[in-house]
């Protein structure tokens, strides 16, 4: 019997989750079959449930292997002192997390962000993903607010800010960005970059001479 | 036979679009029936039929007022020389949009979050709502890029950024917050205010003296 090596089995589940991705991004997770994940990837059943026991733990993987790669970036970034500001921060990650994904399309179009809003809507009837992307959301947050931390101990952002109020605003533009992404066409992540630089350019003072408390 | 007047006419249209913006919220559009909407607002076929033909008519309805209310917001905010800054234009522009529908709920949490995920997912499949999409994207983005240009020509933000670029980058703030709202629950529109601020606080020196190029 023939041996099977490591990265043989790796390729193979690579080209599964790639399938599936595929087919979540087209029609929906609730409306694929498993049927039209074989048909998709070109294995048959035995190959495809020796590495996923069906729908479930083929998103569980994708959606993890998304947030895992979101979350190593943000670590990475939060490591540095002070960290990169927003617009060079968000960019990159964003930048790598769509290229990394390029080669899957619907109708010729990028798949991801297609795939993104589709397990949105799903969380929203599947309490398993919902769990999943409650934990996954947690994560970036909570790196997202010792990245803002950093930014305000080192005086380059306003200290009277909840750290978490602008992890969520970061947090809210980049999925923003997805959602245009998905229902408009691809935009190239520049858009995201200039737009960041342009509000970090504009003077908070007119804000502060309203005497408003923020915290 | 009694005469009907103006104020009930009303009342009844406003009723069925509420009804049915609660059934796509519940269960996305796709998967609602007009049976289910005649049951949510508990009239006759007659009577609902007598204000929208169909599915397709009570969702134009429903989107084209949402997109109506934002874009009339943004168009009073463009109209004041120098408009408000984003925080102070964008928070209560989406305060007022969320408190409009506070009645509109799903297992007792707001359902308007949640039908706008919904919206953009139907938006996939369906080309018609897709077009009422893109011309409400294309209106609120050409509105805010003239916000921008004000902001630019008062010296409040660099000139060197693409006002287009900065107008979705706002947008996906704004749709990033609606998001998080319908997945992980209600936020105060002050997270994202905060969050604004805190980024309008930040000098974007470290950035330009990379000696990158904006356009």
């Amino acid at each position: 019997m023939a041996r099977v090596s490591q990265e043989h089995l790796d390729a193979r589940r690579r080209q599964i989750l790639d399938g599936a991705a595929v087919c979540f991004a087209r029609n929906g997770f609730h409306a694929t079959s498993m049927q039209d994940v074989l048909k998709e990837v070109d294995l048959s059943a035995g190959a495809v449930y020796r590495y996923f026991s069906g729908k479930e733990e083929l998103i569980a993987a994708i959606v993890g292997e998304v947030l895992g790669s979101v979350r190593e970036a943000f670590e990475d970034a939060a490591r540095q002192s002070p960290p990169p500001p927003p617009d060079e921060l968000v960019v990159p990650v964003l930048g790598r997390t769509l290229a990394a994904r390029e080669n899957l399309t619907v109708d010729g179009r990028p798949a991801f962000p297609r795939l993104v809003i589709q397990v949105w809507t799903e969380t929203l009837r599947n309490e398993e993903l919902a769990a999943l992307l409650r934990e996954g959301y947690a994560s970036v947050r909570a790196i997202w607010s010792r990245i803002v931390e950093a930014y305000q101990d080192a005086g380059m952002m306003r200290p009277d800010v909840a750290p978490d109020h602008v992890a969520r605003t970061m947090i809210a533009a980049v999925m923003g960005f997805l959602v245009q992404h998905s229902l408009f066409g691809p935009i190239p992540v520049e858009v995201l970059r200039d737009g960041l630089r342009a509000l970090m350019s504009m003077s908070d003072e007119r804000t502060a001479s309203h005497g408003s408390q923020l915290g």
